[in-house]
């Protein structure tokens, strides 16, 4: 089958032997799949990752269990044990023995086909289009920042960074009736916030230091963090959205002085992401920049890595007839 | 007066001009003060602070409210506005307009005298001595630990650095029946662990990596937040009580994979302190290494900068007769 495999440097292989499921998992053949800054990070060395890449995808399911034939779904990304002491205390994401689809030990879905636990499945209902249902995995991740730190209608918050992921967490932030601001340097995408009521503002302007209640790192950038340790308030939150594959020059001793709480957060709650989409409370379709065929998919990483581009999209199969 | 300043070298001034104290303020004869590693920290340009360094002190009051008047007392370093929103919100100690005894802007108590606010002074039973009342201060930091990071006694809880600091923190959570390790490169302050019955263990051994609930990062070298992060488990915690002058080369990767939560603590509460050394619940004699008369500050600074050392005190004034 067609994919993108990354060994040292990331291949277009047209031949890449087909994925054979293991007990228990499902074979999707792949519709649509999403880059995200992830990909990006692991073409740089990021995890030490060797195979295909991708994991954000909505496909339909080709082969294994029959309750799952020829439904269409989206995939959740940790393969877990179910036996170890993460996975019996309810922390199954975070499973020690865990791969992840397209990051750890596990091929991805920038293929043809891509083998996936039955388990890790979600339904697509037939009102979400794959170019939506594609989000799901990122807007889930989005979701989690209010799982990890509840947010309050009485709270100042900014969302660092109006990239893909910035995006998605201004959306779901704004959901919770906080006093919410945006702060990024693309002024295209700024104009998204503003379009949905989301307040927007220059990483180059002015500000009042220290005041909000909850800072949302989604820059990715190195300087992303000292912005939001600037932003928060003593005794605030940063919630860290972005992981880099180098270590950064950071100083944490305003984390230390204003006893600030930094709170990691990764993958998030699929059923909260399909349902949003469902209702049209998050619109994720403005933040589509370009739709690449798999066979352009080096051309298609060099496109997500332009901050230029919100979201690019990779055409794998076309949507099976229904 | 005689007092030890920071301008662009720290220098020992045998005449620098007496504090006045300010309305509401006291004036305190120095005693005893404790060095930190937070005023080594200053010497290399950390706050960009310049004046009298020192802020663990002992000493008795000489002017000011006569309520106070001969009593020997120790004092918190926050100087407050009690006008702004933090001071309103209870945060007191991120007052927006505060000074910190010798960190920014307030003069510190490496000197003869030291001018500080009535409304920070404690007062220092009889039964604890000028050596032991000088900790109140670090001693306090370390009680800071558990109010913003409550320790349970099934809790699997790691310190990282068998420093001043880190032998406090060590020592207030062994009180709370946690299971607890020390990791620490200094084997002579290991082994004042050890006969607390504290488990001790070297930074080079090796160790299950991700399974600790909390660690608390007292190093303040550059790769104790890295240990710390190997250590705790996903979803767990890092409390971090360490200021570095210069920005680290850190990778936060580990902390958004494993959803770790960093939690900055600075200053903590001084009467649980000031009662932990009355019950003798906490030995801080051990942990002194030298003690140097303020004409030898300089030698003290550096010798406190020695890895050998743990605490290290300047004698300022004999204490008073009672």
């Amino acid at each position: 089958m067609r994919a993108l495999v990354h060994e040292r440097v990331v291949r277009f292989d047209r031949d890449f032997p087909d994925p054979v499921p293991a007990e228990g998992e499902c074979l999707l053949e792949v519709h649509l799949a999403g880059i995200c800054a992830t990909d990006l990070e692991i073409t740089r060395g990021y995890m030490g990752f060797r195979g295909v890449l991708g994991h954000e995808m909505v496909g339909t399911v080709i082969a294994g269990s029959s309750a799952w034939r020829g439904k269409r779904v989206v995939c959740e990304i940790n393969c877990v044990c179910q036996k170890c002491d993460m996975c019996l205390s309810g922390l199954a994401a975070h499973c020690r023995k865990r791969t992840v689809i397209g990051i750890a030990g596990h091929d991805g879905c920038f293929a043809d086909q891509v083998a996936v636990p039955e388990r890790n499945l979600h339904l697509v209902p037939d009102s979400v289009s794959d170019e939506e249902a594609v989000f799901v995995e990122p807007l889930a991740a989005a979701f989690q920042v209010n799982k990890q730190c509840p947010i309050e209608p009485r709270m100042n918050v900014a969302v660092v960074g109006s990239g893909r992921l910035g995006l998605l967490v201004a959306q779901v932030l704004a959901g919770t009736g906080c006093t919410l601001e945006v702060f990024g340097r693309n002024k295209k995408t700024l104009l998204l916030c503003e379009k949905k009521g989301i307040m927007s503002r220059s990483t180059d302007g002015a500000f009042a230091r220290h005041t909000r209640d909850v800072v949302v790192e989604c820059s990715g950038a190195p300087g992303g963090l000292d912005l939001a340790l600037e932003l928060v308030r003593p005794r605030g939150t940063v919630v860290l959205k972005s992981t880099y594959a180098g270590g950064a020059s950071l100083n944490l001793a305003p984390a230390v002085v204003g006893e600030v709480k930094i709170v990691g957060s990764r993958c998030g709650p699929f059923p909260e992401a399909i349902q949003a989409l469902v209702r049209k409370q998050i619109d994720v379709l403005p933040m589509l920049s370009k739709t690449f065929p798999i066979e352009r998919g080096l051309e298609a990483l060099d496109a997500a890595a332009d901050p230029e581009h919100v979201k690019i999209l990779l055409k794998i199969n076309p949507r099976s007839s229904r």
